[in-house]
């Protein structure tokens, strides 16, 4: 399959779009109707189905995986991984990745129209939680003639998401590789989320979620949950490198509250742009299922049944300076995968860069996926 | 010295209050004239004037350290370490603590009224640092008749002026007890004071600083940027411990966005009841303090020049689970002090209550003051 194959593939400034036939049912009760599903795909479709990786993103991440983004023009948030002849080789392999329920870049979210309304749902939207967006996921690739995965990858929630396909759905994956992430949200990952949650909600733009009528946006108040999270994606090693205590553009302190720390400018500067590309109503929802997450919670509080006799291989990587998804939260799902006798390989990267090294340049990162997928390629027989 | 026997001592609801004789230099440039001076004191000074400890209070701290605070009712804030009997105990020692510069219980800061306008400074008091602090709280000293000290002690911000007293006035302090502090503020401090900074400007009810002249309060900013700090405080552990992924008084998730979460409700609470007895301009300040701190700085970038030929009997303390002052902080400054042989020992006290642990229930730590201070009287001659 190619992007000019399907009919069903409606081209949009979000890229590829397609609509559910069937109602979405959700984890928190009820159905939604016409639920479109965004995404975009790399390479091409080999003649048995069996060559397709599915990436699922992160919190504030989308579908641009490895194409500039429309809104930014930068590049796609992980061509460091994806394309021709990097690991995850668009040249071998069929790329897919959809933009998450609830998020805002053309899969239906709380930005969307409300049909029974014709006003944006604000935060009218029901709150879905990972394995709604996993389900529609699934159900999107239903509709592609999609029926099974060579692999499903993706850091942070992007990761959750991989837990949640390899419980639910562990015949239609062969391969697992879930990264930096945990198979539930810490205390203090929810505390930070409230903070951001509580930001966005003091502002009053929000206008109690329905600013989209209102015609304005929260903007300071998303900015300052962008900060607080970007904080948390780095390390404390790696803001000193880049930092320190560098002053911005000056050679003494100005004894004032402008950005005199280059570390502040940088950051006010991640705030302010965050805001061109993202809905604070979907930043509401996302970060609520990324806290909702406890896949041991969904199998009787023990992590191992959600795996009990899974046939997919699974590769965990973490990053031993990411304090926001460290090593212990891997290793905790490592040990319940072993419990069950589950294929599992795991590796600890060496990197200073914080949670946010997935997403950056890690050598030993690409080369642990390029191994664990052509692997699997191998294994499946995929030309 | 008691508190009948000094007519400067005007009580007030903030407790005792003086003001500065002289104009007040600043290491901003220009001087504040009138500076009053709130404090309090325990115990009793003896007749040589030997057993003065003075204590530095921490960012949101104030000088009601073992009495309840007159807003909140509350104990005082180092009860666990200062009373009769305890570690500093106020039946041999004479305890005074002073309210910064910049803060907002009595001493002058932007809440204070700027005589040349008839109106609060509001952001436009000079922006005062460490050092002002403790030129405010040697020159307040000065006035009482107080000329040397037993030994100064802080934690966090409250450490950074124990640093500040030793490099400045080291003939006037025996010894020094620098808790949970560091020579320098990190980067990643400033990152998240930042935030909180820009939180409370975000408010629309700041009004650019003059918000007490508007008859308004920027509350809402100022309970995320104390929910963003309170965060830090904690270790992942005790949040973890204390919290988990409890539900607050609910069996299931609401699937909404109220506090379903206890670690929400408590940050939410730890949000509001702040901005009952904290002014939002005074967090500005003082944080930018804190960002501006940086010993090494001020004495041509040179650590141990602060310390040279010091008489000072140094004790530093660190706990093990705090990540916003880890233990290297701590340790940077026991090698500067030990390559100019200054007297220090260090303990690292392993606990998992994170930042906090200096405020809490720490057998060792009151353990450690104890033998440290008491030590310290003894090699003094105190009775």
């Amino acid at each position: 399959m190619t992007q000019e194959t399907d009919p069903q593939e409606q081209p949009t400034t979000s890229g590829l779009q397609l609509t559910l036939e069937a109602p979405l049912p959700l984890d928190g009760g009820g159905t939604l109707d016409n639920v479109a599903v965004a995404y975009q795909t790399y390479g091409s479709l080999n003649a048995d189905k069996s060559n397709v990786v599915l990436i699922c993103h992160a919190l504030t991440g989308d579908q641009h995986v490895a194409n500039d983004h429309p809104i930014t023009g930068r590049p796609g948030w992980w061509e460091t991984l994806v394309g021709p002849g990097k690991s995850i080789d668009t040249d071998r392999y069929f790329v897919i990745c959809q933009n998450v329920l609830g998020g805002c870049l053309g899969t239906t979210g709380p930005l969307s129209i409300n049909p029974a309304t014709g006003k944006s749902w604000g935060i009218t939207f029901p709150v879905v939680t990972v394995g709604d967006m996993v389900r529609t996921q699934a159900l999107a690739l239903d509709q592609l003639g999609i029926e099974t995965l060579l692999a499903v990858i993706g850091g942070s929630m992007g990761g959750m998401q991989v837990l949640e396909w390899a419980a639910r759905y562990p015949t239609r994956i062969c391969a697992a590789i879930p990264v930096a992430t945990s198979a539930r949200h810490s205390a203090q990952n929810i505390a930070f989320h409230e903070i951001g949650r509580q930001a966005i909600m003091a502002d009053p733009d929000w206008r109690q979620g329905a600013y989209e009528d209102a015609g304005v946006k929260p903007t300071k108040g998303l900015s300052v949950a962008r900060m607080t999270a970007h904080v948390t994606y780095l390390s404390e090693q790696a803001l000193h490198r880049k930092f320190g205590r560098n002053l911005q553009d000056r050679t003494r302190p100005t004894f004032g509250f402008d950005a005199d720390f280059q570390v502040e400018s940088y950051l006010r500067h991640q705030g302010i742009t965050f805001v061109d590309r993202f809905d604070a109503n979907s930043y509401l929802y996302i970060t609520r299922a990324m806290d909702y997450f406890d896949l041991a919670a969904d199998h009787e509080g023990r992590l191992a049944r959600a795996f009990k006799n899974s046939p997919v291989r699974f590769c965990l990587v973490s990053f031993t300076s990411d304090w926001l998804f460290p090593t212990p939260e891997s290793r905790a799902i490592v040990r319940a995968l072993n419990s069950v006798a589950a294929k599992v390989s795991f590796v600890e990267i060496t990197s200073d860069k914080g949670h946010d090294a997935f997403l950056l340049d890690e050598p030993e990162f690409f080369q642990t996926v390029k191994g664990f997928l052509d692997a699997a390629a191998e294994a499946r027989g995929v030309n």
